[in-house]
């Protein structure tokens, strides 16, 4: 695997495709061990991923890779490259200098480190969850922030996320801070970039207080009614294998491809696989309640078209991969909520629901209207755990993450803190007593692999989901009424052609969205959207 | 990742324990990077396989690990290092030269080449399997041979293989052949190596043919005698859960330690895993057939419980990986058979099922005695399956395979001669008439994966296991009382000593045993052993 790099005076002479073609098969060969950490089964150990991570780290920070990208910065500063190479092209050169960059700041033995302590950090947080003991888990949590604000700073050292630097340096002066004091302002404007390329902080606070502002007031009137909608006959004793056989049913005439991919069982629900043509999706059944395998596999059904609908032509390499994690989500989510809690979906899919179920003891299934049944799917009730939450509440599960988890990486609070810090949070935005942290803070798994910053981008994705959804209705005449006779392939192919196609082509969510709405992220449009809807479900 | 060689002048100046520490540190990295690929779940492209396979290569080969080796041949050159390295640790010096050699022997790119055909080829013969086609599987066996041959190429010019080297030479030279002229002589030779270090062909020639000689007229004799012993209780409905929670039990029993692997189910049996604190085994249970399940399951036991076994100080590090295919076999052989086939086993064994198996369907199992269970699990019975032989018949699968395998490779026969040799031998060693290629050269896997040379280590490891058992009872004090209690422990302490924690620190599976017994592989014991066995049972 030793490949000397070409010399500066070699590169100089090559043509701008032949220098392409090169860095493809670097780009490519990249890939191809990204993807294996996410194909190991159960059972690899933290030394393994350790090694596995430093290789990779290595192959990506290649001295080959290296100058085939400075001759591209010093072709780019000269001229133009838009008649030699497409925009897709562009994009591959674009974001692997990124990634490059990105690469080379961090030493490699860091990076091994960090794979190391976040398997480690992992099996801790599972035990301290299953005896819903904090204690157990801060001192993983603990070396994560470590290592996290080591990760940062090799990176502003590097000039890269120049954005947080710059509110770090804004801090110092404000703080009086001499040359070596600790200050961690702006680390989560570098973490959250990680997950949410180009995505400023600010604007995160402005669009979380909108929600927070005009959700907990929602919250507090649909609560106020003292009214909830009847959902008995989603309760009950549902047969597996026939909720397996509708979810799978409902999967496919959504468009999922079972030529490539397959949809499986596991307790936690997620979608993987390293190839548009071999997508991994998981969902999970619950035998008293209807909703939680229906909304699920439709959920993992929208991230997986988004992985099958990716650009083949541009496969293996960056311009091919997902935006952003609040991309991502937004097509989760808009199969989820926009289609799979509307009325015209149920229209369509209540009396094929009523056919798989035809059992006595379902017998009052039998006479629920759509609308009935809309409305019992689209209960508002607040609860401990997020990946629970309808959608009315799922925002303030995230801001209260997004608060806590900034406050511990810029120093605000300590590790001790958290457990507090969130009850108190629980009770304010939700009204709710958390009385074990398996419950409250132990619940997910974030923090324990390492990732901080991660949780906005589900919120900014139902945003997204929201405006893009909206843009879709625009754009496909009659689109309800597709929707209510199951022809989902018209709003599968626009997603596909204005979002999954585009893969990474734009340079953030906004951008795309943008270009597809007129509008950046707007958080007023969301509120706007679930004001409206619940009104007239609660009849507000 | 970029670790700069040490000099030779810098590594002359450090001492032999400093120079230890630091090989230790790269021998450690190259395991773990070998042990994902077994951890690779289903799915993984072949693209992604040979990347993973190049990077191996990669580290196996990087000039760090190569210098520290040279310095050690310098070293060993000018003394005897026995004073300042224990033999575990010398003998992690002389495997990791010679793996080293032999990476650097093979360009990385036929590596990765390699990696990326087993995975194509694989897929290939399991639809040509399943269509009963060898037309379909027939050129990606030929590509096979191809890159073996080219393997073996590269190690011969090397100077590795000097055995194989030999036997070429002196072909070339009796054939009268000129320098370029393809002669594949002695290729055999070399890839039998790769699975049993250190095994001549010669004697293998030899005691194959001893066993097609003895075994041959056995078989005929036992058909001649027109009897056969009932096996009717065995056969039947057999409820899966209960097999599962007897199999589970016995493999307890006979030592698997639960808290470091686990057993599950799968189509073809086998047993994996990357470490010692983690190994996986499965098995396979038989609705309408008892003994598949069981002696399945005893049979990866004993794969597991040297897999436990190794030695944990030097985990990781190649003194503790098996010596060789064969002497791992002879642990999964000696528990199947000597253990689970035997009358002490049984009386043991058969009050458990019984209790196991309370069901009016089976009352015919509750009057069966140790004696008629014993011989209805010895039943000898020629078939077309290798994995479903008894132990008489077993070995002419296997001479069978090396035959034609060897042919193959050496150039003597055409993949297409294949099918119709096959059946020939067949008929000739077990009288049995192929009808489908599905039941003959398409029913394993290992030629796909590019595994030539595999095959013999089957029967090396019965006849090590008969070696070994033998000496095992004249050092272990009424063993056959024992076993009949169900006291396993004596046994499986004696293998942990004897052979698991051995891992590999003598040089091949004849220095082992030579060690154990006084004698090295011998067929005639194992002739003996099956005669003795079988003319009582079938009353010769």
């Amino acid at each position: 695997m030793t490949v000397l790099a070409k010399t500066t005076t070699e590169l100089s002479s090559e043509s701008v495709r032949s220098l392409y073609d090169q860095l493809v098969v670097r780009l490519k060969e990249l890939n191809h061990l990204q993807g294996i950490s996410g194909l190991l089964a159960e059972g690899v150990r933290a030394e393994q991923l350790s090694t596995l991570a430093g290789l990779t780290h290595g192959v990506g920070t290649s001295p080959v890779l290296g100058s085939i990208l400075e001759e591209f910065e010093r072709r780019q500063a000269a001229q133009d490259l838009s008649n030699e190479l497409n925009p897709y092209e562009l994009a591959n050169v674009r974001l692997s200098r990124k990634a490059y960059k990105e690469g080379v700041a961090l030493p490699s033995e860091l990076v091994k480190a960090a794979a190391a302590l976040s398997s480690r950090s992992v099996g801790a947080w599972a035990n301290a969850r299953k005896e819903s003991n904090f204690a157990k888990f801060a001192p993983f949590l603990e070396e994560q922030i470590k290592t996290i604000r080591e990760t940062v700073r090799y990176q502003m050292k590097a000039g890269l996320c120049e954005e947080a630097r710059k509110i770090n340096e804004k801090a110092r002066a404000t703080l009086n801070l001499r040359e070596g004091d600790d200050c961690y302002k702006g680390y989560y404007q570098a973490l959250l970039n990680e997950y949410e390329s180009g995505f400023k902080e600010e604007r995160l606070q402005v669009l979380f207080s909108d929600l927070k502002q005009n959700l907990v007031p929602l919250i507090a009137k649909i609560k106020a009614k003292n009214f909830q909608h009847d959902n008995s006959y989603i309760k009950g004793d549902w047969d597996l294998e026939k909720q397996t056989a509708y979810s799978h049913r409902i999967s496919k005439e959504i468009g999922f491809d079972t030529d490539a991919g397959r949809l499986d069982v596991s307790t936690h629900p997620f979608t993987g696989g390293a190839h548009p043509t071999d997508v991994r999706m998981t969902t999970r059944y619950t035998v008293d309640n209807l909703q939680e395998g229906i909304t699920g596999t439709i959920h993992e059904t929208g991230h997986s078209l988004y992985e099958q609908g990716r650009n083949q032509e541009y496969v293996d390499l960056p311009v091919s991969q997902a935006l952003s994690l609040g991309v991502h989500e937004s097509q989760s989510l808009l199969w989820e909520r926009m289609v799979g809690l509307s009325k015209p979906f149920w229209t369509y899919a209540l009396p094929l629901l009523k056919e798989q179920f035809q059992e006595p003891s379902h017998e009052n299934l039998q006479s629920v209207t759509p609308d009935q049944f809309y409305n019992a799917f689209n209960r508002v009730e607040p609860g401990f755990i997020r990946i629970e939450a309808d959608e009315v509440t799922y925002p303030l599960h995230i801001v209260l993450r997004y608060e806590i988890e900034k406050a511990l990486v810029e120093g605000d609070i300590t590790v001790a803190e958290v457990p507090g810090l969130w009850n108190a949070k629980m009770k304010e935005y939700l009204g709710m007593e958390v009385t074990e942290d398996r419950l409250g803070c132990l619940q997910d798994t974030h923090w324990a692999v390492g990732l901080i910053g991660y949780f906005p981008t589900y919120t900014l994705g139902s945003i997204y989901a929201v405006q893009i959804f909206n843009a879709a209705k625009e754009a496909i005449p009659n689109l309800d009424e597709h929707l209510a006779k199951g022809e989902f392939h018209v709003l599968k192919k626009w997603l596909n052609e204005n979002i999954h196609q585009q893969g990474s082509l734009r340079e953030s969510g906004d951008d795309l969205i943008f270009n597809l709405t007129g509008k950046t992220l707007d958080s007023s449009i969301y509120v706007q959207y679930l004001t409206d809807k619940y009104t007239k479900i609660y009849d507000l």
